[in-house]
């Protein structure tokens, strides 16, 4: 299965990421964890909509099941 | 997996917490407990529309299936 | 987990609850069984929309992939 | 658990339920059977919209997954 | 659980029934086979929209998971 | 369970078939193989909109949460 | 069961792929793994709604959940 999904995700630990929720949502934050629902931990996290920052949390679980992609900075 | 998600919210045990649900309502509450479904138990937790709070609720059951996300105040 | 879930619906049998939908739709009534998909079985139950109650129910099952949150009386 | 959702299901065997599905449609009939997906069989049953008999039928089964409460006869 | 709903199906086979699918529409057909998640088999089948046959197919398999009633003609 | 769903799917191999979506997307081509979640292996496939083909694939994997219907034409 | 989905999918690794999601979405880029959900992994990928261009992704991971096809480029 080449590079797993999990595995990127889990490559991106202390990273910075950009989530896409359903509904077109996004958030970007640091990386704390997942697990293998696709729960994510987010740190120091804003929420965007349309591109334009409307809250900030410091800390953050998002329900895998809400979430479309997930894209990290590794190149 | 660093910070699994459920440990995130197993440290939020009598914290305040933000839960964010389908359809975009919010409630506030101190978190009693939870499962791994993320079924939510909250405490003293009013429920929030567009930031105004429109019910109180002593003790409330979220399902875990109406979660979005959950945002703990630890930093 | 401290209080789990469904431990705090135990504990409500026999009790007042108030039941929301999905949609909207609520169901205030006696509590009387459950089980681990949130399925609920009410007694003496009244279905209200926008507060005002449409319908009663001598005893009526609702399906846990319906709810959204059930709140007790405890507190 | 005390009364099991599936117990009060399985009471109402060869009684007069109402059924009432996703999207507000409701059927009314004698229930015959049940599975533990909620699968339902109904006989001479009829289909209520805003309660006018829109169709009748002798037998149908219903799954489970559409059904969103189930109220029997007992009191 | 007296008549189970497979069963019902099961006896179904060989018959003319009358399949309803999420938004409403309906097939009507020869029941050819089922297996446990309601994928249902139909053979010389109409598919019809407000009551009008839109459609034949000489064989189609339909999705449990879209289905929401069988209605076999056993009385 | 007569004429198994799956087996309809397998006799199909290599014939041309037609699959219909969630939100009536249309999509014919020959049928080169499937799995159990009745995700399906296409090639030489056109997608259908309103009867019009708007697009044509060598070969498409189509996830089974989308599909509504398949039907061979086996007779 | 022929060529089997994931098969085909595994064939495609380090190759092209446009990947359609739910509500119509598209992605292309090259394919870097995959795992059983569907879950995919995409590198050098650009988003397109109505076939333009409108975001690009070094990395991206899918969820398996909003995919509704996968075309490879192997004829």
């Amino acid at each position: 299965m080449a590079e797993k999904p999990l595995d990127i995700i889990h490559k991106s630990i202390e990273e910075a990421v950009l989530i896409e929720l359903k509904g077109g949502r996004e958030f970007r934050g640091t990386l704390k964890g997942y697990d293998i629902h696709m729960n994510l931990v987010l740190k120091d996290a804003e929420e965007l909509v349309n591109g334009e920052v409307v809250r900030n949390f410091g800390y953050v679980v998002i329900r895998g099941d809400s979430v479309v992609l997930i894209s990290p900075n590794i190149r």
